[in-house]
């Protein structure tokens, strides 16, 4: 094979990249210069050489414990779980978080085989053992998200000291009545707070 | 900057591939293992150090000769004038032409200030001149590939022993007439031909 479909077969390798998109990436990146392909390898090497899993929370970063886990400024009595690493810097965006994090690594989901030894659960025991008051379970809210936030549940109910939340659900900020879903409007209604 | 911040940095660079899409991208490679960031990184160096422009034609490729001007199955009295490198595989896959091809590197477009002198074009009048019986315009059926062809078609109408032909226009195979545009219907039907 030679380099170029080389290139485009690894790219295919990625998530939503068909073979027509890797085609093009790929010779956009060789049309100019070799400048292009070499810094993007080089961007690649540095994440393969230096992130991996924060030891505390799971959190893929360059340092270990990560840069949540050694802020001090961070409300270490409160633990929000995620799914995914990626799910934290859209929490983050939100502004509202100031406590740790915890990556899970996926969800529960018995089709596929993944199981709660699969996921990062028993480092959580641990991490609530230690002076923790509130876990939110931020798993997606999807069917198999909810099956492992009430898996958690259940098991973090051992610990009466932890209160665990999840966050609400409702018809997102910005959206239209119109276009909202029966389940998520149903959920607003059942949510619905008193306006201040 | 981090390592996946610099490694999200590098995948927006690339065209299509927005902020969200290249932070997906990039947690899917460190996500599993080292490996994932590094066979990519691998292949982009090897597109690097190895694929480059073709001295006859200017198809990117690890060879100079490219694999098609050094095919003595080729009939070197055809040469079809494509756009970019990329446009040289899809018609490839027609199977229907066994000539050689020639890339412009672009299309003539006065707006971003590509004129003649910024494309392919000085090469391609030395190679007409060595023995080609037929030119074939296959620059993209836009308004900048259109002025391109006409261009080439008044540069090489000089030599009246070389025909410069353009692919045909009209309705795509398996496409529904009911969705064509107007413009694409008008060229079928000028360009329409006796039924055998």
């Amino acid at each position: 094979m030679n380099a170029l479909d080389g290139l485009v077969e690894e790219l295919t390798r990625l998530p939503g990249i068909g073979r027509k998109t890797a085609r093009r990436l790929a010779y956009y990146l060789v049309k100019r210069s070799n400048d292009g392909p070499r810094r993007l390898a080089g961007a690649l090497e540095r994440v393969a050489d230096q992130v991996g899993p924060c030891g505390e929370c799971g959190n893929l970063s360059d340092a270990d414990p990560c840069e949540y886990c050694r802020d001090p400024r961070r409300d270490t009595a409160t633990v929000c779980v995620v799914e995914e690493a990626s799910d934290i810097s859209a929490i983050e965006r939100s502004g509202r978080f100031g406590g740790l994090y915890h990556v899970l690594g996926g969800r529960l989901s018995p089709l596929d085989g993944v199981g709660p030894d699969d996921l990062n659960v028993a480092r959580l025991e641990e991490r609530v053992a230690g002076g923790v008051s509130e876990v939110i379970v931020a798993t997606n809210p999807s069917i198999e998200g909810e099956a492992t936030a009430a898996y958690l549940r259940r098991l973090l109910e051992t610990r009466p000291a932890v209160k665990v939340t999840r966050p609400a659900q409702g018809l997102p900020v910005g959206g239209d009545l119109e276009y909202a879903d029966g389940v998520t409007i149903g959920e607003a209604l059942v949510g619905r707070r008193e306006m201040q």
